[in-house]
């Protein structure tokens, strides 16, 4: 993530699973991410199952910063959004999603961010929450079971990435020359011409028909070198029908 | 996912690793998805790495459907997404996952969905992309490796899932029937038998010339009627050739 780059921190607190923490590296190393810290945690960064998952993030499980709380580890950090399983917090206010990450993007030059992801088996506690500025909770219903740790990160981080790309432009990226209209008409006067021939068109038909195929041809926006081929096919056509020897 | 029930299928290319497998299951769980299907898979299911991840998901391992090849697989299914790691495609064109989204959710009744996820170390190949009827990247820029294939899942079911809470069932509906996927190709290796006879295409540029051409339909997202009428036109070409007295 461009715009976050060495800003923002990904924080686990007693992580028990070393596939999840190796995951956790992959994504950290997808998403741009400074640092990968751990609290307390449960199993070796380094293990090797670890490793396998972290694939090209396995700097973040070698030079993962390891914190005696969650406390120390957020101490240079001054935007904090913390999540949680639960939906009922009794005390502790939910933010939405779109609105802490929102916040978090109003983060000033000087400023880092901290996102804490709790333990596999019960999250975060109230006092670990409380310490985070946002709390957001990925599950929708209380019917549903928690989804996986590194899921959630996936989740979170992709959020932050889309919405710091908001408007990123990927409809329309294709630089391919649209045909003009001229030729795609055209076109379509050519093919009009041999369906009459071949006696698929007939007159009192031929317009409400010839309207289905340019309507499918403006809709797919076609390509100058899309026409092109099409061309090819009706002269090939053509010639297939008049030196046909049977 | 309340609105969608019974009618999201996640569908997995030959998948290779029983982790990612079993991590998809619980995905499933956690999102209320109708089922699991497997096309060639390259590992068990049922295997015991894969059931330890899938924690409560671990039916949708015992009930994945196994299909021989991608065709199969979605023959049931009207809405289709692919999802790519690459981000050129050269003919394919790409949605934003946003704008794909919202075609999702414009779901009619008796319609089903499948989101394809393609391999793990190479994704899908082109002549799969071009069976959906969007195809999105999750990858924003070329430069951050490819994600894992259990996060890519996470994250469009999430994203789905967002978009769904927000503004399911407020679109207006756009009657048409879109074409099954299984239609479409049937007219499309039609075709490419009759290029081939008439001498359009030979066996080595055929591969390449039909992709521009499916790549067209696609983009047009070419309905049910409109294959009928293509298909009409083909059968009368054929009927010219053999019938020219000349």
């Amino acid at each position: 993530m461009e715009g976050l780059k060495h800003k923002l921190n990904v924080i686990l607190v007693e992580p028990s699973g070393p596939l999840n923490v190796g995951s956790i590296a992959r994504l950290c190393e997808n998403f741009g991410v400074k640092e990968l810290r751990l609290v307390a945690p449960r199993c070796d960064p380094t293990d090797k199952e670890a490793i396998r998952m972290a694939v090209k993030g396995r700097k973040f499980l070698e030079n993962a910063h390891v914190y005696p709380n969650l406390l120390d580890a957020i101490g240079d950090c001054q935007r904090i959004i913390a999540t949680s399983g639960r939906i009922d917090h009794g005390e502790i206010p939910l933010s939405s999603p779109k609105a802490a990450i929102k916040w978090l993007l109003k983060i000033q030059n000087e400023e880092s961010i901290a996102l804490i992801f709790g333990r596999e088996d019960r999250g975060l506690s109230n006092q670990e929450l409380l310490l985070a500025n946002k709390v957001i909770s990925l599950n929708k219903k209380s019917d549903y079971p928690s989804i996986n740790l590194s899921h959630a990160v996936a989740i979170v981080l992709h959020e932050i990435s889309n919405n710091l790309t908001k408007d990123f432009a990927l409809e329309g990226n294709n630089c391919e020359k649209i045909a003009a209209p001229k030729d795609v008409n055209n076109f379509a006067e050519d093919a009009e011409a041999l369906l009459l021939e071949i006696g698929f068109l007939y007159q009192h038909t031929a317009k409400s028909r010839m309207s289905k195929i340019r309507s499918l041809l403006q809709r797919a926006e076609i390509k100058a070198e899309e026409v092109s081929l099409l061309r090819g096919v009706l002269r090939q056509m053509r010639w297939a029908i008049a030196n046909k020897n049977s």
